[in-house]
């Protein structure tokens, strides 16, 4: 495995698979794990988003974690999602990820007041401090009730072990923003909500998105011909791919992976309640995406 | 105590107060529900927002309701406040807090991706049907990323469990949208962003709210005033409380309650870091307006 | 006709009655006001939100005011709104309506971009510098891209020119923050948003609303409760009204208005295209909340 | 003059000069034109968001266009910008662009109440059927109270004379979901809030915006090598441009624009009032932002 600083590639955000009575299924996890691995995929991140991290108790995470750190095996690194509104939670919750043979952080601040730069600083600061992992900040503006501001990230930038910012905002033009801002300190990754292509060309280096669960073939091949700088026959596979983040943004994002996942074969539950798993009429549309780019 | 159906009154929404460490302070949380209850307040509120209840763990929400319990020997009634992102988790934690002797739900329907009506409606059934306590619907659209929708509250007025709403935004016609649509099947109560008077004008049974905590007797006062429809001097008084109301719009609201708690001599601690306790200027602020309405 | 500086009561927002070619309807809006002042309305106000105002060009809006004044003859005071995004236009509207007769402005600051709170004041300032009629400030946070800070009001309202805001937030709290602010240098308005009961209770003077239109009479009634302080009384007609409100705050407002003075026999057209008139289910909303309240 | 339907390239949006008066600076504008098309854009767009459309009136916007058309002399398309809240004044200032010689309609519509999808798209298509010009459809939902959906840019794209979109959201990935949805039936623009350079790669055809004014060689280069697939060199650029973008963004639009070209030795006077000119401190950033490209 190489060294998580070099990390570039194609990072699913892995769903939790959930047995009928909530409980985390770990067999489903390592078989799709194995499976991305297989494709090709360059990392993994269990409890992002689309991983319903909010909707998991503490025990049921470190389940997760454990499962995709054995999955795993040392062949591609686990980055690891901690996300909580206290300090004293999210360190608590990076160092027992570390324990547990994480490889990384993915570092969420949840809020319910508004929090001002100062705490949103001190927040990752000391889950930075709070392990050797390198954290990848994280934010989602969408459905976090705090953000990272351009100065936070600028100052959070200048901690070793804060490598890497995933903006999941819909805004590309922040991430070259955070790049010039940040003058190589931080890398940057897209999500689902990014035209990836366009991420890569700009300077990211890949992508931590949920959908890549589904086309893990077709999102390395677009990797690699980003690398390539074949950007001709990029755009020409984006397009395709797009229209599976196009679906997957309609839905609940951890319910459209599911189905997904389910027509796939490698069924993970449906979204814990009241989440509602989608209506056949959305597995329809699921259905349509994946086979259009050939992933069914 | 009176049947919790009757409930009418003031009902502070306790912070929590918590040790340098990050502990519950038992003690503090005590000294203040006894001063509460001497001042004449109608029941008390824990884990509500003021209450912080987002910033804490399972083991501290216990420690809270079990201390609230106790400090209110059966004098008050004590709506303990359950929150939680899964139906699973927020009916655990109503029948905890029933086991724990509280003597009605406070219930928040906490949220990452946006949940469809019939989710809502769902949660909150789950819990009403998860204990025999009465609860009270609360909404803070300006802090859960989840609301209720009139037609949400409707469905949910028909059952015989849910007796009360909280409703915290800032619209006061809409109290009077539910009172109109639920056809007395729910009462309502008013947050600290209504004008209190105005809501007992129109129907309202009271109010469950963080400064009251701070001016429980000038509260209790008002309540009477209204109730005996003495408006004229109600509004007098109530002008002057308002003052308190926009200080601590303006502020963290768990940060205000406690800064204005330090000043009167309870000691509850700063809120929760990142969450950042008052600033001199904003304390000082606090004190002006607890001044202003002889409440230091 | 009192002095406008006293002017208290109910104060209907005015349609702009269309032809089907899209010119004023001049007959059909003398018609109303003097239906609208036979009711007992307290003044009448043309080229508010429901008027159109930016839907009409400056010969429309001319005409409007011209025909407006004519009706009234003096009876009640027409307040004239005045919409701009320029201080050379608002000022040359104010200057226009005084010639024309108008009794007073109701001033709005129209934006594109964002104004800082000295721009705001500046506009405001230079209408009420341009004549000598007394100003209304009017802010719609729900439609307008400019808001009137609390800051910016306390700052206008120690113009003498300036005595009255109308407020259409739907947030009551923020009127008795004006009043506190403002200690008696100007008097408040409700909107349609507020319960206007509840608005009187707080220290308001009445009402500037499209819906009055519609229910006159009624209105009429309840604003002489509210001045009487027969508070229970007032309550009781105006959780009544309060359906009208709902119906009205669902559908666009000029639709709404319109829709339902043609069913009361006063036909003022359609809304401006591409505005929709109301469609079928629509109107008959419209007709049960009027007859729910005695208005066909 | 190459045909319109062909266009492609970097199209600055005009700021409209004023004197202190407020009145049309008609040799301001000429002479700016003239430098413009000496730097080899391919395009100009008077009256756009920059053109400060919405302080502007009838006959000011007549001058506006009437000058720009003198200007350009044939030697690149003028595509002038129609703003209306009814289609009636929608249509007549297309009609009145085509009569003074507008070689294309950039069409904005204004809002105050929001306008459901059929009547966006009835305002649209009144505008494309009054005149036989090319329209572009223009969206900002930053600064604009209606929104084109997906669903409605897809039904108008079928018109004939309906050819480009611009879309000044900061969502790139719309702009591809726009382009696989019409599947060529329109040409995408790109604005001052994307990445140029990124839109260029997803198959844009260029940008409209109110920078290229300041920058215009540099943004004519990046256009060169973008459509040379020179990608490298053409991020190395875009790079550096985008720090022009960051600080526009930062501020009022026209008055950046217009801060900028007084440093440059092209007077347009200040934005119209209430709106602020720059204060030294933002002419100040507007300088260094200029000065670190090459366009001072």
């Amino acid at each position: 495995m190489p060294d998580i600083r070099d990390l570039r590639g194609v990072v699913p955000y892995l769903p939790t698979p959930l047995t009928a009575e909530g409980a985390v299924d770990e067999a489903a996890l390592i078989r799709l794990c194995d499976h991305l691995i297989a494709e090709g995929v360059h990392g993994l991140t269990p409890l992002g988003s689309t991983g319903e991290f909010a909707y998991l108790d503490i025990a049921a995470k470190e389940r997760v974690v454990a499962a995709t750190v054995a999955a795993a095996r040392g062949r591609v690194p686990v980055i690891a999602g901690v996300a909580a509104t206290t300090i004293r939670d999210g360190v608590a919750q990076a160092r027992r990820w570390a324990a547990l043979g994480a490889d990384g952080i993915l570092a969420v601040l949840e809020a319910y007041f508004p929090v001002p730069d100062a705490g949103v600083v001190e927040y990752f600061t000391a889950i930075a401090d709070g392990t050797d992992l390198p954290v990848t900040l994280y934010t989602n503006p969408n459905f976090q009730r705090s953000d990272l501001s351009l100065d936070a990230i600028d100052r959070l930038s200048h901690h070793p072990n804060i490598l890497f910012v995933k903006d999941a905002s819909t805004n590309t033009g922040r991430l070259l923003s955070i790049l010039n801002r940040t003058e190589g300190r931080v890398g940057v990754f897209a999500a689902s909500s990014h035209i990836t292509a366009a991420v890569m060309l700009i300077g990211g280096r890949g992508w931590l998105a949920g959908p890549s669960c589904l086309i893990p073939r077709q999102s390395v091949e677009l990797f690699r011909l980003c690398e390539a700088g074949e950007w001709a026959a990029a755009m020409e596979l984006q397009r395709d791919l797009w229209a599976v983040n196009q679906v997957f943004a309609r839905f609940n994002l951890a319910g459209a992976v599911k189905a997904g996942l389910r027509l796939q074969g490698f069924d993970c539950g449906d979204p814990a309640p009241p989440q509602p798993a989608l209506d056949p009429a959305q597995v329809e549309a699921v259905r349509k995406a994946l086979a259009g780019v050939g992933a069914l």
